[in-house]
């Protein structure tokens, strides 16, 4: 094997790929990456045996592909030398198909690899009429609800997101039963294959960390045990989590006795200070008084004190309540949202708190309150 | 005590005396910052009995002084509350002189507070005539130096900065016995007091966490086991190290076999190329071996590899030598230099490798070579 290739197209396969790089693997191969030259270019692929990346650099974007050949290089020297490197050409060459040569006009590093064969052997299977997104979108509803998935072993379907293609309806639901987000759009076209699967949020947070904030598509391909998406010259395949995920439909309920209109920044700075003792506390509760248009909102600590914040607010219905909730998830919650306005619609001090944008209905945020009495 | 002031006024103040909090002190009060409210103004003080520090708050910066009085609120607490108000006027008053009513607007706080009587009684003493220094310069010379202290409890006096002035010299020096870093300078006076002390390197390291970059002057009181540095509004005392710290100046020759002329920024990246090995390695250590004008830096792996980095010298008396050291301790030396050119100078593979500006000869930074035959 044998190539000349420049610094930054060789760091960009690298960093995508080394996404799949766990840094607890016991099994020494998973820390490498498979290096694959052909003459039509280099495939980069590495794994952890839960999420796996491929890359593909095409022959056009490659200075000089002078000999094919396999190496698998241990992935995070790679990725720390190329990225240290200056900005220039790089060659890349095997000594013996056992070692990896990477020089530049001034450096030279003589890197040991592993044995070839000891590298999984993934399968990276596409559909025919894989199910197609797009990628700003996809990233945004992904940001919007992973973060409320749970990240307790105990109930292992509620670490995963779920997501649900019917018809030209697209649904991301993530709970760990105590809040949940779901996210809901209508396609711009009617999808033939509907799906129903759990991913791992971890793992989806990996690949919306590559996707980039372009117009590209993203294909999304299922199979029984795992999804495929590819991104330009990417392929990222996860597990899926077996299981029925929970119906969440009838938790939200669909009618409210009070809804209050709210300033996003405002609220979010009045959750913040009063969170600044429930800190010390486990389930940083705070309280949450309305009487007509006025809110208060209230947290104490027996240690070290008492906080009250006042704000107006919108009361849509006229009509008044006290309800506790998790300061942190409020905090989680409000951070998902751009619009300056959002409504909260309740129906009592026990039932479920809802959050929305005013003028985008498609994403909701749920809190279960917490009794304090 | 009853006082309105501006949020940046107070935050200022507050994050000043904070770095003497400590973060696993166990004795309550000492997380304490003391708010002492006179017709004069407002003073704050902190101390972990080992730092302590005094911000004064002058009536003409406060807008309005309308009760004195003394309370000890939790310094976490009142620093986080002040970051998060908006930028505005707070309202701070005593309830009982038991607590502490932070209020605005719309927000109220009502804080526990230490007793008073626990707060330990701070003497900061000032000299009547300090030694005075400039505190750009100072930060500079701290910067350069300090961070070759050992952080090794084995040995207290090399935790510690030995500073020395002799009538107009002014001397700066840290060591760990495997490094060393030595500023000197010459004072516009000469001082009537000459100084000789060691201070706990992560003290001075708050102090100029503190000081800005600007032409104020810093003045500096020495007494028999603590120092006092006045900067502005603030006091900041330290408590000195006990014993006489070694004398350096016999370690630092003053003649060398080898002098090599590098570019700074080359010599930096070729290093840290080299030391991507050695981080798997207790010592980091690479080799640097010079022939006529050609530097070839090289390190190995027995797990990884090895690699062999190549740049260009001016080899000033046209002598070769191999010699090996960290490449820990040459990384951490070359970001103390702000010039393109440095000079290595050295005496032989098992003499110290000495290492200046080519343009400022008054910061000596010396590295013991590693031995590996």
């Amino acid at each position: 094997m044998k190539i000349v290739i420049k610094k930054e197209i060789l760091l960009e396969g690298l960093n995508n790929v080394s996404k799949a790089l766990s840094t607890r693997n016991i099994i020494p191969v998973l820390n490498g990456i498979k290096f694959e030259v052909t003459k039509k270019g280099v495939t980069l692929t590495a794994t952890d045996n839960d999420i796996s990346i491929k890359h593909f650099i095409d022959k056009k974007n490659i200075e000089k592909i002078e000999e094919e050949g396999t190496l698998v290089i241990i992935g995070k020297i790679i990725v720390d030398i190329v990225r240290k490197l200056p900005n220039d050409i790089i060659n890349l060459e095997d000594l013996d198909n056992t070692k990896a040569i990477i020089s530049t006009k001034t450096s030279k590093f003589d890197l040991n690899c592993y044995d070839l064969n000891d590298f999984p052997n993934i399968k990276f299977e596409e559909e025919n009429s894989p199910i197609k997104l797009d990628t700003k979108i996809f990233k945004e509803i992904i940001n919007q609800t992973s973060y409320a998935a749970s990240n307790q072993a105990s109930r292992p379907l509620l670490t995963g997101i779920n997501l649900k293609i019917t018809g030209n309806l697209f649904e991301c639901c993530a709970t760990d039963s105590y809040r949940l987000a779901k996210k809901t759009l209508t396609l711009p076209d009617t999808n033939t294959n509907n799906m129903n699967v759990v991913i791992p949020s971890n793992n989806i947070n990996e690949l919306v960390k590559i996707l980039e904030d372009d117009d590209e598509i993203l294909e999304c391909s299922i199979f029984s045990n795992k999804i495929l998406f590819k991104y330009k010259n990417l392929l990222f395949q996860s597990s899926l989590l077996n299981g029925s995920y929970p119906n969440t439909d009838n938790l939200i309920p669909n009618t409210f006795d009070i809804n209050l209109e709210l300033d996003l920044n405002e609220f979010y700075n009045v959750i913040d200070r009063a969170s600044i003792f429930a800190q010390t506390k486990e389930k940083n509760i705070i309280e949450l008084e309305v009487k007509e248009n006025k809110l208060k909102i209230t947290s104490n600590s027996h240690e070290v004190g008492k906080v009250e914040e006042k704000m107006n607010c919108e009361n849509l219905d006229n009509k008044n309540i006290k309800i506790s909730f998790s300061s942190k998830y409020m905090l989680e919650v409000l951070k998902t949202f751009n619009n300056e306005k959002i409504i909260i619609s309740l129906n009592g001090e026990i039932k479920p708190i809802i959050i929305k944008e005013k003028d985008d209905k498609n994403l909701i945020q749920l809190i279960l309150p917490i009794k304090t009495f």
